[in-house]
């Protein structure tokens, strides 16, 4: 019996092999290079997963986790022979606990998918990477995104994780709990290792109660200096700020012609404050302007209701769609750099220059309240190893800044280059942690180290 | 030259011998046995670090990190031979980037003084454990406090390390920004490690502005019960509460004995609210106030001036001390359970109906926001293992619950007994980590696994 024969035995409708589900495992959303997987298993529970692990363990076959597909580093590539582990199946809500403010979920339920099952509960789950990305891919690269500012990222919101090691050994990571020193911290070990220790196949998370007044706002200046000036006023103040993203001229000017959208073609803050009262959401939406005003703020557009404010946040999301639909036959490089919070005017000043000096366009859109922006520059394909080399010397740049190379869409296979640079000899000790943990090097294989 | 005159002369001026340090550095303050290490080592720098663990590995004794010598679980005494490596002469703050929102600390520099320094920046840094604990030790255990409700505990805050390993290597673990994907999380990994991993030499520290106004709050309730629903109902409305503490009775009598406070003997809330301008504070007081006469609460109490919040935090404080002194010649045990949210108020019962079922007594002092509590248990030296097995009791109901043995104390020697229950297989896999990065078990051995 050929190996692929006994994966299907072993289980039964739950092992695809046709090309098209081969090919579109074999590649993410944000790296040039596809592949194909040999075949592709949908579990449907823990014990499928270990089924296929122990498989590949016998057949010495690559197991790559996949989730919704939406990554963007390369994490999803096969490097050789590889089985594509697709835990869009178990996408299930187990348990929501309100009073405990948590749940608990299966990895393949999407964002979206979660918040909407969430509805009457009174209480959200807040990472919102922009993708309707799996809650399992989203913990396996540490995903974070607009109110990470207010509500952390990924490793601040997933309280415990029930993993599966390439050995089949299923482990309980972390407590539903809020706080724990009971020995070292495994659960974050897991979260960012983009598949590369073990398959998530629980996850325990924090959910927040969902505000009860919310204030958006858009607020347009002269330069980024000012706008990265005027978030600098905003957090030093201590103020509640939910949202606090930068968009640069170029990327507003996308937005208006693929949206319609009619934004003033200057450096923007899209920001957003959440209060439990009415009287506290407009004094500090006041002081918040106030401050702004002082620095250099021009022009101030507020989102009164609530269509208008999902309106405004779908525009930002929107951001690298606007790209493609202008820029038909480009391809896309998204650079994800962060920087410590008084570097980044001087960080967005030089990835700005260096577009220009390169000859390339690009848009700059920050999470700015973290110091982590995102710079998409569309190139013909001909012209992709430029891009590449543009976002070579901003990733050196930022390290120079004391930041790092990637600051929530994961290492993959495009930013394994800088972990030298960035880590120096720690990084042997994650060589180390990967050897114990997958001593045979069959779980997603050259990723991440 | 015996192994002692050798450390001497390797490290000149910085060894003592006495039997008052040694055996001063052979205890903490809350473990019931005491013990005598061979020798105290004063690094002054990283390189008298690795100098000292170099020495140890050449002559295969122990090496236990020692800060300000606060920890409650055990973790500083020596099982067999043993030198102490105390930090406290690594207590320069290093560096202070206010724009940036952290600073650059050696791990000897304490809470309190790190605080004082940054007066003048707008700035403080929030973890408050309690005693004025050195910040390389609170990384130590993951320690947290009464503000973690708002700003978190150690791991949110500690966003780089630098660590010493055994075998002599400086690794610098994470970076100063607020979000990296960079590869594995290393650092998280030694914070909670308390010693047994590497020595930590250098923190980067996450800081937070200062808030503009502060409301702090008493609030008495007819039991235990109300006061965990107006916890819930005030947490349930996303209001920014900063501190959150149950008080129970007994607490609140040792209080007024110890302090002559005068506060009414009921179950009580401590809480405060942070806000960045007077109207929030105001409105948002106000329906936290609403909300607990809703839940039942019987009396408020407000501290308007700087002074009388200082009084009513350092009360909180004290509630240890008031015990010490209220029971001369006692032992004290206490407990540092967490559950999930919901269910703190049965934790709690269990607790206090326990004590009366024992013939103990006890104070009930919670973290309640986080789902921590603590117990604390005053019996004569012959009591001790009644309050012992109190509170094994009490962290197998806690366990039973869904949380953990330990929430900030650390789990030093005292809480070993219980981590294969919360953890089952994973402890192993701790098991193999301490393996990797102190294969001769020199690091602070026989502590946390």
């Amino acid at each position: 019996m050929d190996r692929l024969e006994a994966l299907r035995k072993l289980l039964p409708g739950k092992v695809e092999t046709s090309q098209a589900e081969r090919r579109r495992h074999g590649r993410d959303e944000g790296y040039p290079e596809e592949g194909e997987v040999l075949a592709v298993v949908y579990p449907e529970g823990v014990e499928d997963v270990r089924k296929a692990l122990l498989w590949a363990r016998e057949h010495q076959v690559a197991v790559i986790p996949f989730g919704a597909g939406t990554s963007l580093e390369g994490a999803l590539l096969p490097l050789g022979e590889a089985i594509s582990l697709d835990l869009s199946r178990m996408n299930r809500l187990l348990e929501v606990r309100p009073q405990d403010f948590l749940c608990v979920v299966e990895p393949g339920l999407t964002r979206k998918a979660l918040n909407e099952a969430l509805k009457g509960t009174g209480l959200f789950f807040p990472v919102d990477p922009g993708a309707d990305a799996s809650l399992g891919g989203m913990a396996a690269t540490n995903a974070s995104g607009t109110t990470t500012v207010r509500y952390g990222g990924m490793r601040q919101n997933v309280l415990a994780l029930q993993v599966v090691l390439a050995n089949g050994e299923v482990l309980e990571l972390g407590r539903g709990v809020r706080k724990t020193s009971a020995g070292y911290d495994l659960k974050d070990l897991f979260i960012g290792s983009e598949g590369t220790l073990g398959v998530i196949t629980r996850l325990t998370l924090r959910l927040h109660p969902l505000p009860e007044h919310v204030h958006t706002l858009r607020v347009f200046f002269p330069g980024v200096e000012e706008a990265a000036e005027a978030s600098y006023r905003v957090m030093a103040t201590g103020l509640p700020v939910a949202r606090l993203e930068l968009l640069d001229e170029l990327a507003l000017k996308a937005l208006n012609q693929h949206l319609g959208a009619g934004f003033p073609e200057r450096p923007a803050l899209f920001l957003e404050f959440h209060a439990s009262t009415r009287e506290a959401l407009e004094a500090e939406s006041a002081l918040a302007l106030e401050l702004m005003r002082e620095a250099g703020a021009l022009e101030v557009e507020a989102a009164k209701r609530e269509e208008e404010r999902k309106r405004q946040w779908e525009a930002r999301h929107q951001a690298y769609w606007a790209l493609v639909h202008l820029f038909p036959g480009h391809r896309f490089v998204i650079t994800d750099t962060a920087v410590p919070l008084s570097r980044l005017p001087e960080a967005v000043r030089y990835a700005q220059a260096l577009l220009r000096e390169m000859g390339l366009t690009g848009n700059v859109l920050g999470h700015v309240g973290d110091g982590n922006f995102h710079t998409l520059v569309p190139v013909l394909p001909e012209e992709y190893p430029k891009a590449e080399a543009f976002a070579e010397k901003l990733v050196k740049k930022a390290l120079e800044l004391g930041g790092t190379c990637t600051a929530e869409h994961g290492v993959g296979l495009r930013k394994r280059k800088y972990l030298p640079l960035e880590h120096g000899p720690a990084l042997d000790w994650m060589r180390h942690l990967k050897a114990l943990f997958d001593p045979q090097g069959l779980l997603n294989p050259g990723k991440v180290l």
